[in-house]
């Protein structure tokens, strides 16, 4: 397949995006079910407590795919046709997310499958992310404010290593699974200043 | 009733039916059921097998209506009235697609009758978009960029004439079905090439 | 309460307006439940009937809002505080209609009371949507095109009574009342011509 | 972590936040479970009562933030990512307000803890609000046309105090607690003045 070189705006796919985006990181709060009538002490939230960290969690990894993304297009010009794919591609797996947070909640982090799982998902979505970001660079060129401010792309790479161990560390504990993928959140909860600090020159110079 | 030919902009009929095809795309994953509490192994998710494949393959569709209809919409200059009404019946057999699809997973695309409508409710979205690509060129002229574009709609009419013999196939075999399903999904996974075609002989030349 | 004046552009309440009226026709979708599983034949979905016919109602007349929405923005230059209240008022009222619409489906149009509520609901949107009007009109003046375009609004008096002599049909036959349901819709089908005309005019004089 | 002070445009932030206030004021309602099938008498609805005023409530207090949020970044003029995880926070907070809104009204007002824990939710989305606020004057100025609208903030400290005596009611009683509630929504069904005023200001003197 060739790639299509016709510019488009990138309006649309900027609102589609936050649309999918937003009805994703809302309805994963929709898996924290009311306790039953009846059911009003404190104590009944007790067992919640996993899935609203689970929650809490997964509402963080969406945000940060949202500033990222938000980021990323705000250095792109133009779209063509392989880009709509490619983000479709990253929206996918972002969809995945509340279905297997759910899981890794309702287990209290406690069952190894749904942590890996959990952590299996992450992973697809940063080589989604990946390949939006080389198909992105393609279109708009090697020199382009984008491929510049991406570079060697070392911060990507850390944390696709650290999913990979993250999922076999939970057949020695899940919890340590856990940390990990807190520890790659930490890492991205600082929006990509690779691409800020770029337009950041950008701007001072002009 | 006569066609009102008052021209608007169509901004808002691009955000809200990216609204709402966001929206589709996204609620079909509430359909994939997290196992329940004590449900952590992964022979847990096999019996899901059906079920995702569905949402994957519904997930294609609905991105593929998406895309097409950003790239129409690309080539289209103002809208009025009828347009609304033709996009409203197009986005009302989008939004039917979640349903027919997790009827079709539930029973692991081996009922007939399931395969059977998910394949009319295609083919009702194939024909909605027809409508709207008519109303469209009605609206813009027959010399519009997006008439010329459009051309004679070859590639439309044999994705009508798929789902025709798909459904027919499924007293058959409900897999062929399916393997028709998955040929016309193929055939679109490749945007427009008529409108960007268009589009790009334009700019070149101007 | 003292109206605000300030002056802001009505961007953003279209696109709030798109985004809760996108969810609110298409989380309909949800009311229209799978039949389980081993329950794959086309009689499966005939208890469905009722429930899908009150989803078509629905969404046709979310669509009818919608539309006029859109139209009457059009002619709208700004807006300002109470103009965002009025709107959001309106929106409550949209927001019901997915549950008494599933309600209304569920007993096949057979009970007397969903009929009525659902009845109901309508007509607190039809006054909903006439208060916006009054409001939109109050800041944007009496000689403003939306006013004139308006005019005395025969066609909203007409509905609101139409709601009212439907409901009170219902006891004597629900059917009957459905039937004046039918009624409205049919004749909001047609886009706001009043404005629409209006708007035309002005733009052949310009 | 140094605030990154590259200047974004605000139309993504408005869009995203549009998007999910849009989905959350809107999914409130699946929490009103449509009575089953046969249950088609008005005493049917008589056990919603709860449910009902609980869900008017909450789409009361989401609609105030988002005539908030829109009134306030209607004053800004550039955003950075600092503002981002802000306004996500903010998000985090209002995603919640169905869970608690749903219990609260579940246990009909009369249990201590569901109506505690709409009140904490409350108080956590007015301290996210105070924080983006003092996020955006920071990036904005000191000087800038928000700072001096906002000035010493004077309603959103009466909000938090209302908040937290509200709260500490609900052992006396649940209803009290909820007065309180009502009190606060009251308060800011009108829109902010502070801010509307210095613009109205600003526009009669340009």
């Amino acid at each position: 397949m060739q790639p299509i070189n016709v510019n488009m705006g990138k309006g649309r796919i900027e609102a589609f995006s936050d649309g999918v985006i937003a009805i994703i990181i809302t309805i994963m709060v929709l898996e924290m079910k009311v306790p039953g009538h009846g059911h009003f002490q404190l104590v009944d939230l007790k067992d919640m407590w996993p899935v609203f960290i689970s929650y809490v969690m997964s509402f963080v990894y969406v945000g940060i795919y949202w500033n990222n993304h938000h980021h990323m297009f705000h250095a792109v010009k133009s779209i063509n046709g392989t880009v709509l794919w490619a983000n479709l591609y990253l929206l996918f797996w972002l969809s995945v997310v509340p279905f297997v947070s759910a899981w890794m909640g309702e287990n209290s982090f406690a069952a190894v499958w749904p942590v890996v799982m959990y952590g299996f998902v992450l992973l697809m979505n940063s080589i989604a992310y990946f390949i939006l970001v080389k198909v992105l660079i393609k279109h708009e060129g090697k020199k382009s404010p984008l491929a510049t401010a991406v570079g060697n792309d070392k911060k990507g790479k850390i944390s696709t290593l650290l999913y990979v161990v993250g999922i076999a560390c939970a057949w020695i504990s899940t919890y340590l699974s856990f940390a990990f993928y807190v520890l790659v959140a930490l890492m991205w909860l600082i929006p990509d200043r690779r691409i800020e600090k770029k337009l950041a020159t950008d701007q001072s110079v002009n």
